[in-house]
């Protein structure tokens, strides 16, 4: 295809094009040493008179599971820990200011058996877990906001799948619990865990108001709007999903609500094929197995104008760094309008309404029939 | 590309691939004679033992304006009634049972020079104007649901955006307005109409639950949520839109609305430059001009389960026929769950926090700040 023709067919699909972003050879050399992807893209921003740019970078983790599904809890968790080590020092090395892992990442994505014996071993605390701990020095060593989606268990011994935000200061700064909970194909995890109960959380950190929004969410374009009309500037979506299942959505939901809400989305993907030791079923006909498919990764940034970074690989660890202006936001806020168009009131009431049609078994009046 | 992974890389880009449509050669040749693009793709879905396969097809129509802008307004809006007929026709022989003309199909998008005389002419009755008296007549003829996006004048003498649904006895069902207008770019189009106040109406045809989300409707994620809740099965969404302003969202927004609701989405956009009688200039610090940039046409539908049909051409006239089985709805909600998901009664409460602080100049208490 011609430069000009390709150019503008990127436009059309990705939005205004990239300027990568330049690295230390000491990352690099890191990355190539411990065999992962680094990538690096700039979003840029128009400069303000009444602000100053807010100019971060974000870094987004994917990876496969070190050690075997059938090795000791501890062992596999600390094989994780372990990964993570000159990620995280690439990142810092690359002025990394918000670090993001993927979902229930010092783990196998274990749900699909249905087994509870071990892989519940794998819930910790939040606030006090060895994970939290194991970060935190990484936090404050850098100045780096870390976020770690872990399977978390509670002082009554009830488990969530919980992102925890780490301040720069090394301090657990609070949690934001997965709101929507899967029940599709070899999935229902509240074989594990409910619901959320912790809203939608934003967390006004040194370096913008952050949110996550935990995987399956990402299915719920009124999830992703809660943590905008709360003031988050970055959503990240930890995620761990399967190439036959969701790949042809992935580049779409993540994107669409960046444009719709007016932020950055972070979509982070593990990699990779995860290999059980006791086979299971997947209510698909088809016979037991050992693995469910393939961990796409291709993990990506979107900002709020609709475009978007190229995503990290589909097989390889990856970290993709991002550098942007948090500015962005607001200045696309000010030209498009999505927010002060929204008529929110008009849809609290609509949602009262089919809430209580549903209840008392009406049909909407919005429903209309053809006349006799 | 070898064709595997092209094949590979189009179910990621664009879903499951679709089979292309066989028409009548009589239809190909009205497409030829009359100069659009005549394109068709089938969406299948499974068997079912309790319910009978619904299949219909839909036809979308994306077109230029016909004469210069400067003529009188009678012979442009006619000129566009006898450009319909011949694809009224084709789309007939090629067994649409649905068919929709983009937005205020009748007239240039004249919104953008912001003059009142001669384009508010353009407005004309949903109900008895001379536009639903042309299509009436070809619905009732052809067995045909078809959907007319006008410029609406009411009995008060307010304009508003209006999509009138003239079901397949020739009667107007009903009509549903624009919710959400734009401030933006060239356009406040609030200078001509405001916000509809007809709310998210489904309309229960001989085809379907069938719902129009008119334009800039499609940024507001809980706009199209609304019209899923009431029950629609297909949601049109006629447009103008210029493609510097907003080509990259248009393969995201409509597309993301049919995964997260469940149902067909239907993106319409006009084709063509349009010039104006009288310079205006854009609120871009750029001289004044006469004409604003080019409809990008590419008009397409997308299913429930993420896959899309190609778009029709960026510059040429054109009729996208689309079979499908509306089975294919419920197929997906039993399979991914989105709405069981949804705790709407939840975001129903968050929503009324939001507007409660926003009134009271209360921050959320959702926005977690730094311990100090």
């Amino acid at each position: 295809m011609p430069d000009k023709e390709l150019a503008e067919a990127k436009r059309i699909l990705y939005g205004r094009s990239l300027e990568p972003l330049e690295f230390s050879a000491e990352a690099q050399k890191i990355a190539e040493k411990s065999d992962f992807q680094i990538a690096g893209y700039r979003f840029e921003a128009e400069k303000e008179s009444t602000r100053t740019s807010r100019v971060i970078r974000l870094g987004l983790v994917q990876n496969a599971i070190i050690k075997s599904t059938d090795e000791d809890v501890l062992v596999q968790r600390d094989s994780l820990h372990q990964r993570m080590v000159p990620i995280i020092e690439a990142a810092a090395l690359a002025k990394v200011n918000v670090l993001c892992f993927q979902e229930a990442w010092t783990m196998p994505f274990a749900f699909c058996t249905r087994e509870k014996k071990k892989w519940c071993e794998f819930a910790e605390s939040a606030e006090e877990g060895p994970t939290s701990k194991f970060l935190s020095q990484y936090a404050k060593m850098h100045d780096m906001v870390i976020i770690s989606p872990i399977l978390e268990r509670d002082d009554r011994d009830i488990i969530w799948n919980t992102a925890v935000v780490i301040s720069h200061t090394g301090k657990v700064m609070g949690k934001s619990r997965k709101n929507h909970i899967p029940r599709v194909g070899d999935f229902n995890e509240s074989t594990y865990y409910m619901e959320g109960n912790t809203g939608h959380r934003v967390f006004d950190t040194k370096y913008g108001k952050l949110a996550i929004n935990i995987c399956y969410g990402r299915h719920i374009p009124i999830n992703w709007m809660m943590y905008g009309l709360n003031g988050a500037e970055v959503v990240f979506n930890p995620s761990a999903t399967v190439g036959a299942l969701s790949e042809p959505l992935w580049g779409i939901e993540a994107r669409c609500a960046a444009i719709a809400n007016g932020y950055f989305s972070c979509a982070i993907n593990r990699v990779g094929t995860e290999s059980f030791p006791n086979e299971f079923s997947s209510a698909d006909g088809k016979p037991a197995h050992k693995d469910f498919g393939h961990f796409y990764g291709s993990s990506y940034v979107a900002a709020p104008d609709g475009s978007r970074t190229p995503g990290l690989s589909r097989i390889r660890d990856g970290l993709l760094v991002t550098e942007l202006d948090l500015n962005l936001c607001r200045q696309v806020k000010d030209k498009w309008c999505f927010q002060m168009n929204q008529r929110l009131d008009m849809y609290q009431n609509k949602l009262g309404d089919v809430l209580y049609n549903d209840q008392h078994g009406k049909k909407s009046e919005d429903l209309i029939r053809e006349e006799e």
